[in-house]
């Protein structure tokens, strides 16, 4: 591979970013390129670049120096990049066939160059269009199972565990978690964003002791439970999918957090999709969910019995233990993310995009409840199944 | 303040920590020094240079490349010498009274420079010489609350808290810890070390399943729970004390991990005295455990409602659910620590120097009693009273 060297962060163009793939050697000599941005230009550039004749192309990702999550700009660290590429390649040691493979990275131009994905769908996007990508839940149950499983002290030696957390330290990135999924949409804070019609619902949630503490725990356990390398930020609108095909993306909010928090944010957006469905298209959601945990569960515990580097692994309980806990945590963490993609700074389209306004705000409504239930009620559920039943019952 | 450069670790011998301290200027010109090694030669050497007239001295810390802990020297890092010049300064600025005030570190040298506490006792033989040290439990309670709170996600900004929390990564020292304390004496290790006569008992441990399950959960809580910046090893070893004063030291091991463990390590300490007296000497200890925790929880709870940065900190019930986990976990780090004081590698001069045999070998089974009930019943003690009846039922 071509060494590039450089030294001065500046902002890519469509021109710079073909240049640089040529000088990496990513194209043949005399490639006929086309480049074009593609990012939604609020955190980075994305430039898409690719080869007419072949039609093969590869992406490059450059973080800004700034985010306009708020409406106007504020600083924000280029060390993102960083966490990206690295937490890409730590993946792929695990699971490369759930993400893109990384090409190059430059710390000072803060850029990954990474495989094309243009063949796959957001997933949020399909399952908004009514897709079920039949293979979904199995294979990012599979990538939750094997990144926690081999990141965690009982998947790796204890110390380069602690080495590889301290190379994750993540401030900024999970400041916007601990804001805008832990605490904004529990208070009357100007970053939330809701429908007039929803503000009395919203002040009933404001006045809920009983949630606002059990928020406040899960917020405490996402601040200190430094468990297992999480992707951050598991959306449905992170993954790339096909009907036998899933890329998880973006894993720039990288970091060492509590097991249950990536399995909670997909439930959670599978949720927000069944929330904008008819009753009768909801099922493969459920059935999503199911198999995530089941997939998730079954190769975890394979793992344990097999590969555990912990002398506690045999001990009877202890694997029950973790992972009883994970689903209590994931089932608290999924209901903070159906709260704050309602009544919070970033919404989903899959409930935005209800066209019909009484059938939205009814949609909204029930995710209000539904979110709180999950959140209130985590230790209750005993297993998936009860994401239907209190689904059902705050419909 | 003199600048010393030095590039190359060599162990000082007496002339050159003499030297150092003579170019440090932390001596009058012509002072007549003596310097002597005070260190107990396993993983530290300890000057202590005092100036024959004015009786004034300081005391030069550094760390040996190896430990002797097994009974053969293994490599250890020299960053721990960095690990403790920064704990203690970082503790030094909320309690500075309880910390030797530190003069001088140098990284290369693996050197810490500090304050002279010889007119002080080490709190643990002053306690084996039947020494009660009356406010003994009132600065250690205050040092906890202080430190924990100031380092944790309510006490300070949290994205600087998780950038000191990467400043003190420290994986062979909580090595050191994970094996010995919480893995070792639970399993038929080689490291153990203990009486024939109490093979029986010891015996009894390891083949107690719910013990088990009970200490992995805690050594998880240790591995994983990333609170506050703690000591990391606060037995009455690490505290110098008189009717006064109460100096804490060598935070070599100190780390980010679970509020609890401090609190623990320091009750299971008192215990391992208490356990060495007759019945009727052992009231000053309970009590200190009484107050170490109404003063830890009275501070920590008046910070908490004056100083608390966490937008959730007014949620009724948080600072409670706080303060029970943190006193849940020092009951179960407690029972850890008395046992493995007792069957493990590094044992304590309080039941080793029991003279007669049979009381010495009824006081250390009554230690693994007590530890194996506050490991698997620390969620039903109600408070601090708890170590009394715990202690009174498996004597």
């Amino acid at each position: 591979m071509t060494i590039v060297q450089s030294t001065v962060y500046e902002p890519l163009t469509e021109q710079k970013a073909t240049a640089l793939a040529v000088r990496l050697g990513l194209f043949r000599d005399g490639a006929p390129l086309v480049c074009r941005e593609i990012g939604d230009g609020n955190l980075n550039l994305v430039f898409h670049i690719v080869d007419q004749e072949t039609k093969q192309g590869v992406i490059i990702k450059q973080a800004l120096p700034y985010a306009k999550v708020v409406g106007e700009s504020w600083p924000l660290t280029l060390k993102r990049a960083v966490i990206e590429s690295n937490a890409l390649r730590t993946f792929a040691s695990f699971v490369p066939q759930y993400v893109p493979n990384v090409y190059y990275s430059d710390e000072s131009l803060a850029i990954t160059v990474m495989e094309d994905l243009s063949h796959l769908q957001i997933a949020r996007k399909g399952l908004i269009e009514g897709k079920t990508y039949p293979l979904l839940s199995r294979h990012i149950g599979e990538f939750i199972a094997k990144t926690a499983f081999y990141t965690s002290d009982f998947g790796m030696n204890q110390q380069e565990k602690k080495k590889l957390a301290q190379s994750f330290v993540n401030p900024e990135l999970c400041k916007i978690t601990e804001d805008l999924v832990f605490t904004d949409p529990f208070f009357d804070h100007d970053t939330n964003n809701f429908e007039d019609e929803l503000r009395p619902d919203v002040e009933t949630l404001w006045n809920d002791d009983r949630l606002r503490l059990e928020a406040a725990k899960l917020k405490r356990k996402f601040l200190t439970e430094a468990d297992v390398l999480l992707h951050g930020d598991l959306h449905t609108g992170s993954i790339f999918a096909s009907t036998d095909e899933t890329k998880v993306i973006d894993p720039e909010f990288a970091f060492y957090g509590p097991i249950g928090f990536d399995l909670g944010q997909f439930f959670a957006n599978l949720l927000l999709n069944a929330l904008s469905r008819p009753e009768f298209e909801r099922q493969p959601l459920f059935d999503h969910i199911d198999r995530t945990w089941d997939v998730f569960a079954s190769i975890f515990s394979e793992l344990w019995r097999t590969k555990s580097i912990e002398t506690y692994a045999a001990t009877p309980g202890l694997l029950d233990d973790v992972l009883r806990h994970a689903f209590v945590d994931a089932v608290g963490f999924a209901g903070c993310e159906v709260i704050r993609r309602t009544i919070g700074l970033a919404h989903v389209a899959d409930l935005d995009g209800i066209e019909q306004k009484e059938a939205r705000l009814a949609a909204k409504r029930h995710a209000l409840r539904l979110g709180r239930r999950l959140i209130v009620e985590r230790n209750e559920l005993t297993g998936t199944d009860g994401f239907r039943r209190v689904f059902a019952e705050t419909e």
